[in-house]
This record gives structure tokens, C-alpha cells and sequence, in this order.
């Protein structure tokens, strides 16, 4: 492109998208929620990448998971050591290809990253919400980002992408908005969670809920139920990750604080501090309202609903669509990846499905994968 | 026998071995921990069935798992609805036959059930130990059993048998008495455990131990941990049940609070009921702090040490070793099961491994199961 953004002026020929910056977009309609309940208006906080073309049809929306955010790609501050989550696969050249694409990513609805959610201010009271916001679901979330996408313009989305939660929110555009989505790419998700998935996130809700800290909801901001908030983040990050990685990066190796075995009570073993520091790292970032309420979308999605058959869910289905499965995935088990493409294929759909053996386990998706980087671009390009 | 015992009347035809009723052992020297650490004294809360032979070499050992205790069979009441926690195999005629051998099973050194553990008084100060008792190790509880089947009278242990943390011991045995067992069995369990075990373990603890109500271990009875306790329960839960097993008992089925999924704090689902109850019933029968004892236990357990081969530590085996995995554990995979055996092959010891396909995790060995009973029962025969 001839008239190259700040952004793209940085990045040069690193292909990176550099200096990036979220904005605001407000709703200020009410916003009804798929289970009842309503807000009377609602905040958005997203990045884009990339130019809009005239025809607003060259945008690629993407999907953030559980803990993830609206700022998938760039640096915020030439000090920033860390890029966006997903800045591996978006950016000039890479298979989310900012120069040919507008690239969206918004903090979903009812998180806790500058969109509206539990947290945030009820203009009609004046404080926050607290437990008093509604019921949230994967589809209400994407009604509030097809909300953010008419007013950016977009006409058409050229790609949904997005992997776990993400990957949910991808599936249900191509359902709700079937002739708005061109291409579908879900990656490590699932048509509706298992009993154990349900089981762990209901253990986590149980730890924050049940720590005095929660308060029926109703916390100052960082003064919540931190223990809960670290208890449950700690449990689900070992979901995330698989035997075999957690086997290969730590085994039995101790801490320097383990001395000779005689630790009783502080972090023996090299795991128990990683996992002690992921807990304690994201009480600093995340919300435990916001935790209940997306971990309470997580279990309530389900595509089989309500004719228990997921081609008759996909019967209006328009869009081409990719599912990726990781063999080391146990949340969301490449079987659940490849039964959405079946059932696809069954409903007469384009869609194919990948396997990629890697180890990571569940959090594959999100690490250097150049294999998967080559399917997705492929797909994206084709 | 002739001079049948009561609870062998009672038992009569139906092969239970009937009313039973727990002992103290008392130990009155000093007992040292394998870490360092003492203990002026201790009490072994024990059950035994079945009548030891004039030459004290009948005698099997039970030893239990994390949750469990000496009250692996029979009834304490006619009115107990449930019998001890092995009922299924201990009994007359049944695999561990109380008819030709005589079965003891002990609350393990640092239990709290009976047993010496950081929650009984230490008689040098006249209140609990609390987090003052000694760092307990896998070979300590197998001393202090030692100790137990010494004052029984019990010259030599025809077999040792456990499952869990209970094959842990069962393996110590062999290894620290090697002249003193003539046949183990192992069930569901390891050398080691992985990185992904010490992570649930620590999680767990980790919930225990930032819990206000742990108060560095020095709290009332009934009055400790309650939140951290319960939520490390349910998620321990998890990883002794499988995810095939807790989608078929309990798949996405919704409680009747759940209404129309619109229960945003309640319980939804019936797996998370279910987990709950475990939860909330864990709290009224099991200490905190042995929970932390025996967790770490089982962390530290590692047979692998200090030479780094599993064979050199099997060289002084000499009883007779079946081992058995459970295709569906996830905690103690099969593998880790047939390494053992392995390893006692290469060291040119009896050993033989079995696997059942089961679909209950790692509980398995736990619940009604007759082809295990059979294996059991035709390797104690043989």
C-alpha cells in the first residue's frame, strides 16, 4: 500500500504490525440478552489492523479466548516487551495478512478489558453491576461485535477467526449471521463442552464463589476473591496444557527454595511455582466476575440445541469452514474438533478438518506453530 | 473354621466379614521421620479380619489410598448403610480371603482418622501439632505400619495390597523389608508421580493454604480450611474420575435449579452438584492438614531416586509383584503402571502386569470390578 500507516511504516519489512492503539465504540442502544435481561447500552474496546477496502467486505474478524483481549497483535509502547496474544499469525505477510485484509478484534461482551461487563458502570445506577448483569452467552457476544462491524463499516466479514472460546464464537456467527461470513476458521474448540470441561470450570467458579472475597459479587476493583480468582485460574491452566509438555518443561525438577526435600509448606517443585505465578499474574489482569461469566458461557454453549442433531444446527450454514483439532488437546479433544466438520459435511457444507500433532496440548493454537500458520494461511488465501 | 468369630457368625453364607470394630495400637518410642523431624509417640487406628496362624505368617496388609482409612470392610453398626471402603474384595471367600488369611489395614501415620497426624496432641506440649508435625514421606507410613504388624505378632506378610497412594506403599514395602513380603499388588499407581500429578497436588494445596481459615495450620476442629479443602476435593475428584465415565453419568444434564439456564450462580449442571456434594461431605471427614501431609507425600514419593534407574532400586526386591493399570486412569496412566513391572523384569524379579480396560479412571480399582477381583484373587492364591 502506497499511503502506509505509522503502524505499517514501523513494521517495515519485519512484518510486524508495530504501534498499534484500541478505541472505543458505544453502543448506545439497549442491548438485549439472549436469556433475558438487558443493558441500556455498552461499551466495545477493539483494535484493527489494516484498511477497510470501499466495498467493506475485506475484513477478518478475530475471536479471543477465555483470558484473552482485544489487542491480538502490535505493541501498544515502543517499551512494550510483549506483543498481542495472536501477533504470531497477524501482521504484513503473515497468514492473517494485514496488507490485504482489516483485521478486528474486540474484548468480548462482559469482559473486563474495557468492554462492558460485570464491572463496569450501570448508567442507570451509577455503579457497578456487579452480579446484577445478565446472564451472558457466546451468541450475545457476537451480536455485540456485529454491532462494532456495522459501524466500522464492514459489509461483509471476509473471516471469523478464532481458537476455545474464540473458536465457539466463530461457529456461532456462521449460524446466526450465515450470509455475513465468507470463512470459518475454529481452532482447539468444541460443539458444546463435555462433563469434565463442564467440571473444571465448575470447580473454578465454586473456589471464586465461595471465597468471602466475592461478596455476592459486589468487590472493589483488585480487592476481590483473589484466592479464588488464582485457585481456579491455576486449576484450568494445567486444562490448557498437556501431560507431556508439562512432563517435558518441568518433570520433577525443584525449586532453589526446596532444599532438600524438607519444604512443607512453600513450592517444591518447579510446576507448583509456574503455576503459583500464573495464578497470582492474572489476578492482576482479570476480573473474577468476569471469570463467572464467561466460564458460565463456555458451558451453556451448546450447537446440538434444541434439535440435539448439530447438521440440522447447521443447515443454514453458508460459509467455508476450517477446524483445526491438537492431537494433545484434552479440553476440547480433536474428536470434538472433527465431529463439527462431520456433521458439516453430513449437512452438505463446505468444511474440512486438520489435525496437527503437537504437544502443547490445548494452548497450541496460541504458541509458534509454523505448520498451523501455513494451513490457516492457506485456507485464508484459497 | 470351627470356633467361628461374631462378626465370621454374623458374616454366616453371605461372604461379608460382618461387624467389626476399629483398635488403637500405641507405639510408645520415638518415632523418626525419614526427613528428619520426630515424634515422642504415636497411635495407628486398625481393623483386622480373619485370625492370624500360629506362625504369624497368614497376614495381609491393606493399605489405603489418600481419602481412605482402616476401615476397609464390613460394617461398625447394623445400622451403617455403607460397609468399608474394600468391602467388594476383602471378606470369606472373597479375593483377599478372611477365611484363610488374616487381613489388617491401618489409618496411616499422619492420618485423621484415629492415626498420629498434625491434628492429634503431642504430648511434649499439650496441644496439636498443627504444621509442627514432621514432613511424612510414603516410607514413613510403611514404618509405622511396620511397627503395628510387629506388636500383632506378624512375623512375615504374605502379601501386601493397595491401590492409589496405597500401591505406593505397597511398593515401599518391597523395597524397605524385601525379606518380610512374600507378594504385593499395586493397583493404579506409580514410580513417580508426573508433572501434571504434582500440579493437581499443588493446586490443591495451594487452595488449602491461602485459605484465611488455614491460619498456618492452627485452627479448631471442623473450623479449618472448609473452602480450600472442598474445592481441592472436587478438583482432585476430576482426575480420579474419566471423561468418558462422567459423560455418561452425568453428560450435560441439568439440575432442576438450572430452570431455563438462567441460574448464573447456582448449579447448573449435575456433574457440578455432584462435584459440590464432594465437596461439602469431604470438609466433615477429612483434616486439612493431612490433606497437605499426604499430598506432599505423594509428591516427594519417587522410587526413581537417588541412582535415577527404577531397576537398581527394584534390586532388593524379592516378593512377588502384580501390578495393575486401568486403561481410563489419566492420573496414573497404564503406562506408568507397566513401567514398574518393567523395571522389576529388567532387574530379573516376579513380576507381571495386567491392564484392565475399565472405564471408570482411576477410581477403578475402587468399585465393583470382577475381573480385578479374579486377577487378585488367582495372584494371592497362586
Amino acid at each position: 500500500m502506497n499511503d502506509a500507516s505509522p503502524e505499517e511504516f514501523i513494521a517495515g519489512q519485519t512484518g510486524e504490525v508495530g504501534l498499534v492503539s484500541w478505541q472505543d465504540f458505544v453502543c448506545a442502544e439497549p442491548f438485549h440478552f439472549e436469556n433475558g435481561g438487558k443493558i441500556p447500552s455498552f461499551t466495545l474496546r477493539y483494535e484493527t489492523y489494516g484498511r477497510l477496502n470501499a466495498a467493506g467486505d475485506n475484513a477478518i474478524l478475530i475471536c479471543h479466548a477465555l483470558s484473552g483481549d482485544h489487542h491480538c497483535a502490535g505493541i501498544h509502547s515502543i517499551l512494550d516487551s510483549k506483543s498481542g496474544w495472536w501477533n504470531n499469525i497477524i501482521g504484513p505477510g503473515k497468514p492473517v495478512d494485514t496488507g490485504k485484509w482489516f483485521v478486528v478484534c474486540s474484548n468480548c461482551l462482559g469482559g473486563c478489558v474495557g468492554s462492558t461487563g460485570p464491572s463496569s458502570v450501570n448508567p442507570e445506577t451509577g455503579e457497578p453491576y456487579y452480579a446484577s448483569f445478565p446472564l451472558l452467552t457466546i451468541r450475545d457476544m457476537v451480536r455485540a461485535q456485529k454491532k462494532l462491524l456495522d459501524h466500522l463499516g464492514v459489509t461483509r466479514l471476509y473471516a471469523v477467526v478464532g481458537g476455545s472460546m474464540g473458536g465457539m464464537q466463530a461457529l456461532q456467527w456462521m449460524i446466526d449471521f450465515p450470509d455475513y461470513v465468507e470463512k470459518v476458521v475454529a481452532l482447539a474448540t468444541t460443539a458444546r463442552q463435555s462433563a469434565q470441561a463442564i467440571a473444571f470450570d465448575a470447580v473454578g467458579r465454586s473456589a471464586i464463589l465461595q471465597d468471602p472475597g466475592w461478596n455476592g459479587g459486589r468487590y472493589e476493583p483488585g480487592k476481590g476473591p483473589n484466592v479464588g480468582l488464582s485457585v481456579a485460574r491455576m486449576m484450568a491452566h494445567i486444562t490448557y496444557l498437556s501431560d507431556q509438555s508439562m512432563e517435558e518443561k518441568f518433570g520433577r525438577s525443584k525449586t532453589e527454595e526446596a532444599g532438600a526435600g524438607k519444604t512443607l509448606f512453600g513450592t517444591e517443585f518447579q510446576v507448583e511455582s509456574y503455576l503459583r505465578h500464573q495464578g497470582k499474574s492474572f489476578i492482576n489482569r482479570f476480573d473474577a466476575n468476569t471469570y463467572l461469566y464467561f466460564t458460565k458461557a463456555l458451558d451453556l454453549f451448546d450447537l446440538y440445541t434444541p434439535t440435539g442433531k448439530l447438521e440440522d444446527t447447521f443447515a443454514v450454514v453458508k460459509s467455508r469452514v476450517l477446524v483445526v483439532g491438537f492431537t494433545s488437546d484434552w479440553l476440547y479433544p480433536p474428536e470434538q474438533n472433527r465431529d463439527l466438520v462431520h456433521a458439516l459435511l453430513r449437512a452438505g457444507k463446505k468444511a474440512t478438518y486438520a489435525q496437527l500433532d503437537m504437544k502443547l496440548g490445548h494452548d497450541s493454537f496460541l504458541v509458534h506453530a509454523p505448520e498451523l500458520y501455513r494451513l490457516v494461511g492457506g485456507f485464508l488465501e484459497s
